[in-house]
C-alpha cells in the first residue's frame, strides 16, 4: 500500500545509495513540480548543523519550495565554514537538476558529528536520484534517511475540505537522540491542501509540540532535527484559513499522521524492546505535568526497570520527586496498562509478581495520576536495553 | 591498614548480617562514647524516605549525637506512617543497646523504595551489632552499607592543629542514581576534631558542593541520601572557628577524604569501566561551566561513546549545545587527557584512530576550552555499559 511522502498529488520521491554509507541507501529527495508553501520547526540546539543554517536561510529568501534533498550517514554538524558551503552546494546541484532555484531546496542531513561530506559522492547522487524520482515510491526515500533506525517510517491520511479529498503523508527517522525539542529527528511531511502560509507554520507547530515534542530516547538533543512539511495546492482546494472548520480537519489530519510517525520513531528507539505511554494526571499546572512525564520517561532506572519487566514503582515516584513540581507524595497514585498498583498513602494494591505481568506486553500505559489539581501530559519513551548500549558505543565502527 | 570511621580517636563501628538481604552484611553502626557535634545534608527529593525525615527532627532536638545506625536492602522510602514510626523506632532501640537518647541517632537506610523494613530482623541485628562495635572496625561497616557497590569505600587523612593531629575519617555508598543533590548516597564522616557548630555545617556543606554534589552516574536523585558527619573532639584541640588556619586545614582535609569517598562512588557506578573528570573552562560563569560539565556527563551518547572508546567529539560539543548556556561553538576545543582533539573553527587535530587511543586508560580526563569568559568547573562520571542495564533491569530479582 502507498503511504509516505507520495501519497498526496503532486509529489514524487526517490531513494538511491550515493555512498556516504557503505552499501545502504543514503540519499533522499523530494519533488513536488507545483510550487509548494512551507512550514518549519528545527533543533533548539545552540550547535546548529550547515543544513539547518541554510534551510533557515531559504525560508528568508523564498515562501515556494519544490524540493527536499536529503542525505544520511554523516550530519555535516560542526563542520564549519566548508560545511556550510557544502549544504549550499547541495542546494544548487538539486536546484540546477531540477531547473527550480537553489532557494526553492530544504537541503537535510543525519548521521555522525564533525566529519566532512563526500561531496563528490553526493553531487554524483544528486545527479543520479532525479532519474529515480517516482510518485509512488514512498518506500526508497523513507530508507535513504534513516541511520540507526531499523524499519521505515511513513504514513499518511486524508480528509474532505470544499468536497475534496485532502492527502497528508510524511515520513521520519529517529532514532538515538530523541528528546523533546527535535533531538536527531527528520520528518517530512506533504501535502496536497493549499494552506495560508501564517496557518500552516502554525498548525505544524502545536503538532510538533504535541507529537515529536513529547517523544523521548535518550535525553540527548541533537544538532540536526527538523520537521519540514510542504503544500503544493495540488488538491485543488481554496487555501485553508486559520479558525475555519477545514483548518479543524487539516490540523486534526496532520496529528495523526505526525502522531504515528514521532511515535514509531519511539518504537524504534535504539535498543528498545518496549513502547511506553506516560500520562500524568491530576498535577497543578499542564507544565508541571509535562515535566513530571518526561522526567519519568527519561530516567535511566525507571527505563530499565521496564525493561526487565519489574514494576519497581519507587523509581517512578522518586523520578517524580527530582522533576522539580510541588506534589504531595502521599497522594501519587499508579496505574499500569488500566490495573492500580499503587493508591494513595503508598498502598500497594498489587502484589509485585502480578505487577510485573503488566510490563509484559510490547506497549505499556502508565498513568500516574498526582491528585492534585487539573494538570495532564501525555508522553511517550521506551524502555532502555543493553542493546542501545551496544549500538552508540560502536556506532562509528 | 586501618582507614574509615574508625580511624579519628574515639569512634567504633560496626558491621553485621540482619537478615534484610540474603547473606551479605546489612546493618551497619558507627559510635562515639564522647558526645559530637554533627553536620548534614539531605537529598532535595520532594520525597524523602523516613530515615531522612528522623534525622532531620533529631538535628532540631539536639546538638550532641552519639550514633548513627544504618541498614542497606531497604530503603524505608514511600512507607508511609509505618515507615516512619519504624525509622523512629530504629533510633529508639539503638539508643536503648547504647544507653543514649534516641534523639542522638542518626538513621539511614538504602535500597528498594516503597517496601517495609522487616522490623523484628532489624530489631534483632541492632541487639546483636553493639557486642560487634571496635575501634578498627572500618571494613565490616563500610561493607554493610553496600547496595549495588562492588567494593567498600572508605578514606582517612589527618592535619596538625594546636600541635596536635586531627584525623578524618569516612565511608561512603553509590552505586546508582548518583546525580548531583546527594542521589541515592551514603557518606559518614567521622572526625577527632572539635568544631563550631555552623562552622562544621558550613564545611560540610561546602565540600559536599565541591564533591559529592559534583558526581553523575545516571541522573537520577534518590529519596534516601544523605552525608553525615560527627566530630567528638577526641584530638584534644580547642574548637575551631571559621576564618582560622585551623579551619582552613580542616576543610583541605574534609575535601581530600570527601573527594576520594565521591571519586570511589563514579569509579564504582553500576557497570561502570572508566572514570571520567569533565573540566569546563572559558564558560562565561561557574554557573554556565557546572550547567556544560553535568549535561555532557549526563548525556547517554557521550557515556555510551566513551565505553565503546569511540571520540564522537561531535556528541560533546552537542551536550554543550543543549546544556541551555550561551557560548560560540567555533571557539570550542577539547583536550583529552593533555592531548589536543579538536581545535577552534572545528579543527580536528588528532586523527580518529588515535583520539581514540586516549580514550584506553580506566581514568579519562577531558577538558573542554568554551573561550569565552572565566568560568570553570570540574565533575566526575563514568561511562554506560551494558552491564548498567543488566544490573538495573533485574535489581530487585
Amino acid at each position: 500500500m502507498k503511504t509516505g511522502v507520495t501519497t498526496p498529488k503532486g509529489f514524487k520521491a526517490a531513494g538511491i545509495h550515493c555512498g556516504v554509507k557503505k552499501s545502504k541507501k543514503d540519499l533522499a529527495l523530494i519533488y513536488t513540480e507545483l510550487p509548494a508553501s512551507a512550514a518549519a520547526v528545527f533543533t533548539l540546539n545552540k550547535v546548529q548543523a550547515a543544513p539547518v543554517l541554510v534551510c533557515k536561510e531559504n525560508l528568508q529568501k523564498t515562501k515556494k519550495f519544490h524540493a527536499v534533498i536529503v542525505n544520511s550517514g554523516n550530519a555535516n554538524a560542526c563542520t564549519g565554514e566548508r560545511g556550510y558551503k557544502d549544504a549550499i552546494q547541495m542546494s544548487f546541484k538539486t536546484a540546477e537538476m531540477l531547473n527550480i532555484k537553489p532557494e526553492e531546496v530544504f537541503v537535510s542531513s543525519t548521521g555522525v558529528i564533525g566529519e566532512l561530506l563526500p561531496m563528490d559522492k553526493i553531487l554524483n547522487g544528486i545527479e543520479l536520484i532525479v532519474d529515480s524520482l517516482a510518485e509512488d515510491d514512498d518506500l526508497a526515500s523513507a530508507e535513504a534517511i534513516l541511520t540507526t533506525d531499523t524499519f521505515t517510517k511513513t504514513a499518511s491520511g486524508s480528509f474532505m475540505a470544499n468536497g475534496k479529498t485532502v492527502t497528508i503523508g510524511g515520513m521520519s527517522k529517529g532514532s538515538g537522540m530523541i528528546h523533546p525539542n527535535m533531538a536527531t529527528m527528520l520528518a517530512f511531511v506533504t501535502t496536497d491542501a493549499a494552506v495560508e502560509n501564517g496557518a500552516f507554520q502554525g498548525a505544524l507547530k502545536e503538532i510538533s509540540d504535541k507529537t515529536f515534542n513529547k517523544i523521548i530516547v535518550d535525553g540527548d538533543t541533537s544538532t540536526n532535527d527538523m520537521v519540514i512539511a510542504l503544500a503544493n495546492g495540488a488538491s485543488g482546494i481554496e487555501p485553508i484559513q486559520s479558525g475555519t472548520p477545514e483548518f479543524v480537519s487539516f490540523l486534526n489530519c496532520l496529528g495523526k499522521v505526525m502522531k504515528k510517525l514521532s511515535i514509531d520513531i519511539v518504537r524504534d528507539g535504539e535498543g528498545a524492546t518496549k513502547l511506553v505511554e506516560i500520562t500524568v494526571e491530576g498535577a497543578l499546572t499542564d507544565r508541571d505535568a509535562d515535566k513530571a512525564a518526561r522526567t519519568v520517561a527519561l530516567s535511566p532506572l525507571v527505563k530499565t526497570a521496564i525493561h526487565g519487566e519489574d514494576t519497581n514503582w519507587g523509581r517512578i515516584i522518586a523520578a517524580v520527586g527530582y522533576s522539580g513540581i510541588e506534589f504531595d507524595p502521599s497522594e501519587f497514585e499508579i496505574i499500569i496498562n488500566g490495573s492500580p498498583v499503587l493508591k494513595k498513602n503508598y498502598e500497594v494494591v498489587l502484589p509485585a509478581e502480578e505487577a510485573n505481568k503488566l510490563l509484559e506486553p510490547r506497549e505499556i500505559k502508565i498513568l500516574l495520576k498526582l491528585n492534585c489539581g487539573a494538570g495532564t501530559a501525555t508522553c511517550w519513551t521506551c524502555d532502555f536495553s543493553e542493546e542501545y548500549i551496544k549500538i552508540n558505543g560502536s556506532y562509528r565502527t
